[in-house]
């Protein structure tokens, strides 16, 4: 159930997915991997008591917030037995949310997504200052941005890791593998968005040191899976409307980092649950065949 | 009227609680006092005017907000004529806020609780700063907090009276004994929300100056008052998920009040709304007899 | 089409008003014409394309957002080709998050107005920032602002050309002209959201200089157009809610140019969006005769 829960932050079900994110988590340093599992296990148990459904839980849908939100605790406040109490206290909190979450936004037939860690891992970030200096704002170029090969490569693994707050090469390309694994169409959907957000990040001119480290692309990323191989039937029209939403996702993420890096925060995956949100519910309005049938509010 | 809308702050609707609550306004500042009486008289006029139901109206619920305002509006930008102009004017606009949040959030079964008032004296708190600089972030400590007796005394009593803006610990107590008139186990909710919000701020290591001023506590009370007395049925099920939610809303109300202070404006009790929000809308979604039976939508 | 999408960022639908609209923005400077036109036929074009219906395409119900986009575009970050590209992709993703508010709005009775626009170029502005520094935060006066008989009139008519980002006096007029020819109620309303504006910045005390270029009105100017004019039908009482409307949208607009200005941001017409619906959702519940018969939901 903790490993369907770790898929699930990649909206997979399977339990091989979910192995080989958790090996990513562990190749990317131990202590995440720890984290991860732990915040897996607490908004599952504390779902399971609050009576959600079993349905849901054996689906790992009660675990993926809670398995970000201990790996945003320890990657922010390091680790040590009150950061553990936290990340379990967090998860536990991240179930209700999800709950609340679920409830609200049914009303519209939209998915909660990753929006209860981003909320959770918000608060604990702002209201828990680490100390760290924030870095300062990127100076912006004048045209275009080129990258090296080694930079281009790093940025399109780190994508794919910065998922999970990884930045090693190699637990990019395990969680591609693992993206395989569930779903080939998913694992295209994320290699197209990794390469469209280097593209488009380029294109704005954006730093290519924060392109190198994946941070303008790992929205891009969750959008072209979530977009072009889970909540909307692949066509040839849908296939360019995730392609839209995954080039929209980069800008309104350098905004959000940049107004969360003011404040000691984090951007999370918050560009990637808001451009979801609303690309999901532009589709229906937006009247063409072979949308509307999957998504019936 | 105005007493009841004074006592619907801490939602109840008796007007021996308002007398006691409008004498702990005196008893901390008599220019607070006037100005929320004048705040709740010029949001039940408004109300009155823009047509709003009698019986609404009769138990106060028109009036909590503008009390809130005027206080607000004093606090912050001092007594003269024209902060007295702009303290009617912003509790009458706090009625037609109160009339759209109840419409637009009745959708979900949620009660507007305080936000018209958050988010009036949010606008002008920051619309017309008051010159007084932020108080510097505080320093984070590592491991928890250990407070005095003083200390502990004083933040028990002012995690009440922060809900009104006051610091003096008898304004506190005065206010308790208002809660008790009203309900005993609105008095106990709040009594174990305050504890538990100081044992919450303590484990989380944040400042003792601040959790002695009660700034850490305020947003607890009411969420216990709201969520361990007044919404949801009293079950020993309930009775842990308002604990929950009193200790979640701990590390919440830091994280507001570090954005808001960097825009020099205030939490209010923000973090309250938001909590009980959440916490109101799981409730039914995690299913458990004697829940959904007091929340009907 | 394209010249009534230009009408529709005051809420009109006439083409002559879109012609003289055309001419204020060519009046004001002729890259913001041009990057106006393109706004508004790049969204059109992508709500065209999205399938869109009809209809509303027809009325320039698309083109709107996308006018104000390039404009902001152009203002902010200056004519080139990579602005162009910017402008134009901006502008499509506008008709997609228009749809989406349309949709999601449209369940509580509410048009979606600006907001579209005014979440695009917020992403925009703070993603790519300008490098401008940002003016220091306005001293603030006690008591009473005083203005000249100059400022009064620049004031006055940029007011309505801030609406455009124009800050010429004769671009405000000419706007004022176009809204003439659609409908004389919404001139009517327009002259007396500007002037309430003036009135209600100078007795708050706000800098007069600010006061002066029209900062702090151009938000009054539309609420007065979607209340006095547009949605609600006039009628005494329907005049002095959309008077309310219009002084309220002033500390609001002040505050969240505060809020933006820190972040590198502007408030655009967010001000006018979120309070004219919180009046329009506020009016059904305020049940007065004559009100809750145009807004069925």
């Amino acid at each position: 159930m903790q490993l369907r829960g770790i898929a699930q932050v990649a909206l997979s079900a399977s339990p091989w997915t979910g192995l080989l994110f958790t090996a990513a988590l562990f190749a990317g340093e131990w202590r995440i991997g720890v984290y991860g599992l732990l915040g897996a296990a607490a908004s599952t148990a504390a779902a399971a008591v609050l009576g959600a459904d079993r349905e849901g839980l054996g689906k790992g849908l009660e675990g993926y917030c809670g398995c970000l939100t201990g790996i945003a605790v320890v990657v922010r406040l390091g680790a040590s037995w009150q950061t553990v109490l936290l990340a379990v206290g967090a998860a536990a909190i991240c179930s209700v949310v999800g709950a609340a979450a679920g409830r609200l936004l049914g009303r519209f037939g939209l998915p909660a997504l990753t929006a209860p860690f981003c909320l959770v891992a918000g608060v604990l970030v702002i209201a828990l200052p680490a100390g760290a200096p924030a870095p300062a704002a990127p100076a912006l170029r004048d045209g275009f941005t080129t990258l090296t090969a080694a930079e281009l490569g790093q940025a399109f693994c780190d994508n794919i890791g910065q998922v999970f707050f990884l930045d090693r090469w190699y637990a990019g390309l395990i969680l591609l593998a693992g993206l395989l694994v569930a779903s080939r169409k998913a694992a295209v959907a994320a290699v197209c968005g990794s390469g469209l957000a280097i593209l488009t990040a380029c294109v704005l001119g954006l730093p290519a040191d924060r392109i190198g480290v994946g941070l303008y692309g790992y929205n891009a990323v969750l959008v072209a899976i979530a977009l072009g191989a889970t909540f909307l039937p692949l066509t040839p029209w849908t296939a360019g409307y995730a392609v839209a939403a995954a080039v929209a996702s980069v800008p309104f993420t350098a905004a959000w980092a940049a107004l969360a890096r003011s404040h000691g925060g984090s951007a999370f995956t918050w560009p990637f649950v808001v451009t979801t949100w609303l690309f999901l519910a532009a589709a229906p309005a937006l009247d063409r065949p072979g949308i509307s049938s999957e998504k019936a509010t």
